[in-house]
């Protein structure tokens, strides 16, 4: 059925789960570096995306405008944990055009990290739009239409004008096209369009490299890149592995996981982009993978620190609830 | 990699993952009646072997002596949601021996339930091991030490009287080897071996049936199918597969998913046992490919209704946060 192995779970030294996958590097001309299963077929991008299409509320200049902040331009990228700081700026980001949380459209869930849902319980509080996950990628869209004069309302529609012209970017940028037959429905109510794993990797690659880019989008996709890698707790949160590891790396990696096991990175300095997709949809094989591949084609942009801490990330013990070492998660593409 | 597939989730028409694995049934005298993958090799049965180790808790008397009530023992079988009556269940199983929370081994987490532990950080509570999705079984085998005389400190080690009689109850329910070189560590400390599949299914066709097994033994696990059936919502919880399915079935079906994607059932009136392994772990492809087995294999034990609530088990609808249709998640094992 699958490609190939992605990542090993461990009970004791027996392999209890495996998880299948396809995975593809490619380089700043677009072209395939190294890949394993069928790249070629399309997958929806999920969350991976969000950096995409937040292209818009900077080329547009709204960011400017509104002098949305490193910490604003992130969360338009995230996939948030719902915790306060997550909520409180995307509430920020909704008043910045004079709007608030009943003008988001992606429906309703208690934050995601399990610790914050039990704080906003304690304190007597309910959930809000503002704690789902995509709240920041909504309100960077209203942001985009109040400032330019439309009317946000409906704003998750792939009939309204700021919905389009975010998939314009993606169809620009991945090279793929976007077409009705190709969309389905995420998460939060938006559109997610199925293209080719391939596609979704060169999207990155120039995310990262700006490579074949106008001018303008190339210094847009640029200064995401400085916000996320300057608010990383933003783009997801405590214990997150996307704010881990652009913790770490700073300007010099930028990655986001989407769901059902979808992972994008890219490595700027070389022009490289990444794109993996775990067939079952595991989230937790995808992590361990990239880290991975990042160890292997990371050539002169990883020092000695880096090395550590990919292959900390590669290869995760797991514990149980009394602290006991039970097993362990590993990768299985090539490391080096 | 994988053996076929179990389940695949699609989001509009599109199947945009999928879980491959394994699946076996078998009959009253132990043969495979069908069979996916290799169900020969050996898996790590996790939870799904819990109603086994509580064997020893009715036989040896030790439930009729205390008194032992339905919710109790469904609770010594479960991997419950860590609810308030799951936890208070499990304080007073403790009490019947003069023992409290103090007392278990398995380690502290919040209930599973994401609900139940909000519930409990608004009420100011923490967390305790009365909340471990395991805890049932951690008071059953406290309470056959405690009745019998036994110091229960340390349970939870293979060495432990009470741990190695439950070990050989497996074997023997299994016919398979319970060696030291098949054992892993579980999630609440306990230890779990791996054992073949056919095994696995072998051992729910007799505990179902009760073919080839000591009187003593039959009537065991019919007390203990009785006590599930009597009390479906003490073996997992609000909103949990194995709840709705016995629920709905009463003593006619008996099932217990595991962690890593572990699943088993019977069907006592035809003497059948299944076992089901998702080769990535996802707990959600084992819930809808047993329940299209089920509708395979129920026979004369199905009636209308339940034909309907089966086929609504293994093809389900998912919504998103605004309650959309966004996909569905469909059993790929044949269902007739």
């Amino acid at each position: 059925m699958s490609d190939g192995v992605l990542a090993e779970v461990l009970r004791g030294d027996r392999v209890e789960s495996r998880h299948g996958g396809r995975a593809v590097v490619v380089d700043a001309a677009g072209r395939v570096v190294w890949s394993m299963g069928d790249v070629a077929a399309a997958v929806y991008p999920r969350s991976t995306v969000k950096a995409l299409l937040a292209l818009p509320l900077v080329e547009t200049g709204t960011a400017s405008r509104l002098n949305l902040s490193d910490d604003e331009l992130a969360l338009a990228c995230a996939s948030h944990n719902g915790e306060a700081a997550h909520a409180e700026t995307a509430a920020r980001m909704l008043s910045r055009v004079g709007r608030d949380v009943g003008c988001l459209e992606c429906g309703t869930h208690w934050p995601t990290l399990d610790s914050a849902a039990r704080e906003l319980a304690a304190e007597g509080k309910a959930a809000s739009p503002l704690h789902n996950n995509c709240s920041g990628k909504h309100a960077g869209m209203i942001c985009v239409a109040c400032d330019q004069g439309i009317d946000p309302t409906g704003y998750i529609s792939p009939d309204h004008p700021v919905q389009q012209a975010a998939t314009a970017v993606l169809a620009e940028m991945t090279g793929a096209a976007h077409e009705d037959a190709m969309r389905g429905i995420d998460g939060c109510s938006m559109p997610t369009y199925a293209i080719p794993l391939t596609a979704l990797a060169r999207g990155f690659a120039r995310f990262g490299g700006g490579v074949g880019l106008h001018p303008d989008r190339a210094a847009a996709a640029s200064r995401l890149r400085a916000a996320v890698a300057a608010a990383p707790f933003m783009v997801a949160g405590s214990g997150r592995f996307d704010t881990v590891l652009m913790r770490h790396f700073g300007e010099r990696l930028f990655c986001k996981m989407g769901a059902e096991g979808v992972m994008v990175a890219a490595l700027p300095q070389l022009g490289l982009g990444f794109a993996l997709k775990a067939d079952d949809g595991g989230n937790r094989a995808v992590e361990v993978a990239l880290a991975a591949l990042l160890r292997r084609f990371g050539g002169d942009v990883l020092q000695e620190a880096d090395h550590a801490v990919l292959d900390g990330l590669a290869h995760q013990t797991l514990r149980n609830w009394n602290g006991l070492t039970v097993g362990a998660i590993r990768a299985a593409v090539p490391d080096r």
